[in-house]
């Protein structure tokens, strides 16, 4: 990743303490779009933050390259994001990338397209973010095209050194230029959602305690659910 | 709900015994079609039985109303049933609403469309079942547009009243003028499987264990599998 | 099960312990395919490996036969494949089903449809690979045709014998003919695996590793990832 894109530690780490609604909400408020459809955790339980490490992946013709050894070069904390055009015919993920994978700390995977090995994938709960499961093998089939390139998740551009933060709900991308002002929303949303939830767990009706939080009325972070 | 839809307790507390696929067969029998189609549940082993607390939501347009506020209203036992026609691309129920409905005895909800903050509904265990999941909310996308009237839900007619009962295989809703009528043939039905299940258990086939309780040829309570 | 059509028992034996993603890639290898799109297990954690029992179903019509009795004729360490057309609103296997099964040592049930009574089947941790689950019974919908032919699951010629092994990541269809020849690659291709994984273990970069074993550029087994 490149140095100017590289995130404070802190945002990051204030990150891993938010879920990926807050986010979505925050980002929602901002304007942004960045939920990844239809793209779901294969390990349930598994969570993933971090920036995106890219890759982009071509069917297999007159340029023929190598399959998965990028991942030398994917560094401590950030996340696999593979472009393989949506397809879930043939799998660009497998046992010896999430074993090496969970080695090197590399804190997980989203792949538009599919993964395989998944006893393996289980066995580790190794935090990746897919559109399903197959076992035939990319390899023959498609090809390393670019790496560290802007690409396309489920329809969401990503390029390298955007947030990606996925969990039992789903996968959402906070672009790099916005993680700041995403983080800062996203803590006050969580701080409403909080205060909504200590008067309903004491008995408050629901629509009360969103009146006096002014979840309905005012323009304070308001979605939550 | 209207006090001339509620459902004697026994009634109720008897179909709580049974599971879906048996409820199927008896629907089948007397010519009845309630079964969710594509409709699952959110968190694996759960179970839900009770009668419907229908919600409509339509779009945002020019009219504007509330998201959620409708919980206050659901009496303990009820079963959320919200019609957000079918949609998987906003979200009309998280986690406030799921710890409110633990909270307050609510039996479970059933969503045309999708739901969010799936960490805690799988802590919670809570019983809801949808199309599948994502974390955008609702909120400024979609709107309550009636509680309390007829929707559709998975393509079948759900009225106030009508009996919900969903487990692994599925969610089933029996129109509450039917319900004693589909309890009684479930009932039968129920009876036949235990026969042929125990002859089964004590060695004899498949085949002669439904000949010899009529599973082919009576016209018998027989649609098990 | 023809005897003609018998594998050794010591070939079964070395597949079951075989992932089916090494499979997968000797059938690549040796030009073959039968890799069940969208099939999956309904009970994570399961496995099957066995020769194929095939069933066919056809849609009610002028010919009514009956649905399941085939359970009988099916051996011991066989796997009950079933050809429902990929219906997903009719189930062809249940509870009982499942019971008998179990009780009579049949290996499993590959579906090219849905199952019902989940409930069960995740207590007995059946192996059971479908499109999904349902609670319609398919009896009075749909008829066995026949026992012991050619079928088509998800898009794949499976004929009776021929070897069905699934596991988390899918389910393949390796044909009779070629079963000793697929065994011998396979192994084969999980040898090079498990020197890559060895090598990789021990702090060795994958582009390395991968190098040392000849996968990019020689014709040994190579579709590791």
């Amino acid at each position: 990743m490149l140095p100017e894109r590289t995130l404070r530690k802190e945002v990051i780490e204030e990150f891993k303490k938010l879920d990926v609604p807050s986010i979505s909400d925050a980002m929602d408020k901002l304007k942004l779009s960045g939920a990844l459809y239809h793209i779901k955790a294969v390990v349930p339980d598994t969570y993933v933050c971090g920036q995106a490490f890219t890759v982009h992946y071509i069917p297999n013709g007159t340029i023929k390259g190598t399959v998965g050894d990028f991942i030398d070069d994917i560094l401590p904390g950030e996340v696999a994001v593979i472009d393989n055009n949506g397809r879930d015919d043939c799998t660009v993920w497998g046992d010896i990338m999430s074993i090496y994978a969970s080695q090197h700390g590399i804190a997980g995977t989203v792949i538009d397209g599919v993964c395989r090995d998944i006893n393996v994938i289980r066995q580790l709960k190794y935090p990746i973010f897919t559109k399903g499961t197959y076992m035939v093998t990319g390899k023959d089939r498609v090809t390393v095209d670019k790496v560290g390139g802007t690409v396309s998740i489920a329809g969401v551009q990503v390029n390298p050194g955007d947030l990606v933060c996925g969990d039992n709900t789903g996968v959402i991308v906070v672009p790099f230029e916005h993680a700041e002002e995403v983080l800062a929303v996203a803590k006050q949303i969580e701080t409403v959602e909080q205060q909504i939830l200590q008067k309903v767990r004491s008995g408050m009706k629901l629509k009360d305690a969103r009146k006096q939080t002014g979840y309905h009325t005012l323009q304070t972070p308001d979605s939550e659910q």
